[in-house]
């Protein structure tokens, strides 16, 4: 049996895995799976590993399943999302699934929120005799599925407010030459963290001013490129959709991670909606002076209120660049 | 005898001690001095340290010989820049005493690049037999008595812009509200940091605005508080001095270490002149969106000139807050 840190280990990996979905996976959520088979040394051997496929089939447990064939009997599996129960026209229920392939073990990290599941997964798996543990690693696994997440508990995507600013908070000059603010390697990383997106939303502004591709320029990642979305009053031209305001992000269909590329009103619209919940700054080792500011308007009267709201999660070198990402702090 | 690895161990330790006298040693360099003896059983003892005492007097060496006493006979006496050679009312040769002292090897990060010493120390020292080894960590030592430096090679004090900003970039709301952006752990840091200095530079909007006292308000740093300085076209208030332009800090007596803090205006009047050595950014986890930019106009025209100008070279946690430190990249 793997111990508890072993556990963790193989958790943490079916997380990363989950990540491969991000942006690919609606209307089904980003889930990721890993199917552990102990050997008769004493071993432990990966004989499956999945994730929920592009539109959302296969899902990453059938997937997994499927790799590991009959190894998986008397396997542990973990899964960072409650094996699904309810019956689709499109695929099987993985809680069956998995009863059938004889795993031993499931490792859940977050039980579903969705009502057709929630918690009757794992009634079935322990039902047929199979050991059930839900709640490992459950806040990285929200975090990794964090537009699924909020679809279920606030009924909106998880949204990402990027920005490539100066040490200063300038995303351009004053006549609003913005190349380049940021070097290469943090670019590559923002077209990367474009295909984990399933739309990107620009300002009527930035439209006009840029007329910005949103597309993901990477070798082998072309097709990633995902929809683009405006804020606007005025008619979006072709081959983009259009909001009148940041509330109706509510309403898109098969949106469940969106990024908000700019401007710096089409930022404040979002934050003073407080429908910001990660930035990602790539902030670039420069002074601009007088330039443009990336955030507009918030309408913050007070600075005791603009406190407590943020919180850095991560922070990394990009060649000379840096990105800092920041989570929106919200009482459970 | 120390390896290389000790050699440096010990050098560091001599550099931290010369950050003591910042801010107060001039119109002498902030130096560090460390002696080493080994004992009989074969391990290693430091004892003596010395850091140049305010106004200039006692030196480093001739501080560390003294705690030494007859215990630096045969010792290694590791220094941050090369004992004075040159006659003074003030005080003793330093390395005169060295040599008088008996130690048996100096260890020196820096030569002084002072002309009435400028070689001359190490020089007696080797006449005497004493090993000298010179260039140790020089480029460190460099940085910790920057103010020295600077005024040796370029004629002027050392200059850091401190600003505590947001996220992106504010120093405060629209009406002028700053209290608070960074937290009290900030705050006491950069208090401190006032008392590395030896004056502190605010323009007169900032003075008009916020009547800043810019005293060292720390226990038992209270007698550290640094001179006042004015920019400004109009006369000083009482207690303040004044200067009409950034280049003028040249001819500033006792001023190794300058401290601008501010506003935006004064920030940028001498990023323009190219008179800033380094930023210390106490960057709160907010966002303010509109309020006041922390750096004005710096007559920025492209964004390619921006860049290559500043690398980080120091980042820390204070508190929710985060310290960054950027250095002006200087070709030699």
């Amino acid at each position: 049996m793997p111990s508890p840190a072993d556990d963790r280990r193989y958790m943490a990996a079916a997380i990363a895995l989950s990540g491969r979905g991000r942006g690919l996976s609606t209307p089904n959520p980003n889930v990721g799976c890993l199917i552990v088979k102990a050997s008769p040394d004493g071993g432990r051997h990966i004989v499956g590993r999945g994730w929920t496929q592009k539109g959302g089939r296969p899902h990453a447990e059938a997937q997994a399943l499927e790799q590991a064939m009959d190894r998986a009997r008397g396997a542990t599996a973990y899964v960072t999302l409650e094996p699904c129960f309810h019956l689709s026209p499109r695929g099987p229920r993985c809680a069956d699934l998995m009863a059938r392939a004889g795993v031993a073990r499931v490792v859940i990290a977050l039980r579903d929120p969705d009502p057709r599941t929630d918690g009757q997964g794992a009634a079935w798996l322990r039902d047929r005799g199979i050991a059930v543990e839900m709640g490992l690693m459950a806040q990285e696994a929200a975090g990794a599925m964090a537009g699924f997440v909020l679809r279920q508990t606030l009924g909106r995507p998880h949204v990402t407010l990027k920005l490539g600013v100066s040490i200063d908070g300038r995303i351009a000059l004053k006549d609003g030459a913005s190349r380049w603010i940021t070097g290469p390697d943090a670019r590559a990383h923002a077209h990367m963290e474009r295909a984990r997106h399933d739309a990107i939303l620009v300002g009527g502004g930035t439209l006009r001013a840029d007329a910005p591709r949103l597309d993901v320029r990477l070798r082998g990642l072309e097709d990633r490129s995902p929809r683009r979305l405006l804020l606007s009053r005025k008619d979006a031209p072709k081959g983009w959709d259009r909001i009148g305001a940041p509330e109706e992000i509510a309403a898109l269909q098969r949106v469940d991670h969106l990024l908000v590329e700019g401007g710096a009103e089409t930022a404040a619209v979002f934050l003073r909606a407080d429908l910001v919940d990660r930035l990602m700054l790539y902030r670039a080792p420069i002074i601009v002076g007088a330039g443009l500011a990336g955030i507009g308007d918030i309408g913050l009267a007070e600075l005791a209120q603009a406190h407590g709201r943020w919180r850095m999660t991560d922070v990394r070198a990009l060649g000379v660049d840096r990105l800092e990402v920041y989570e929106r702090v919200r009482s459970a």
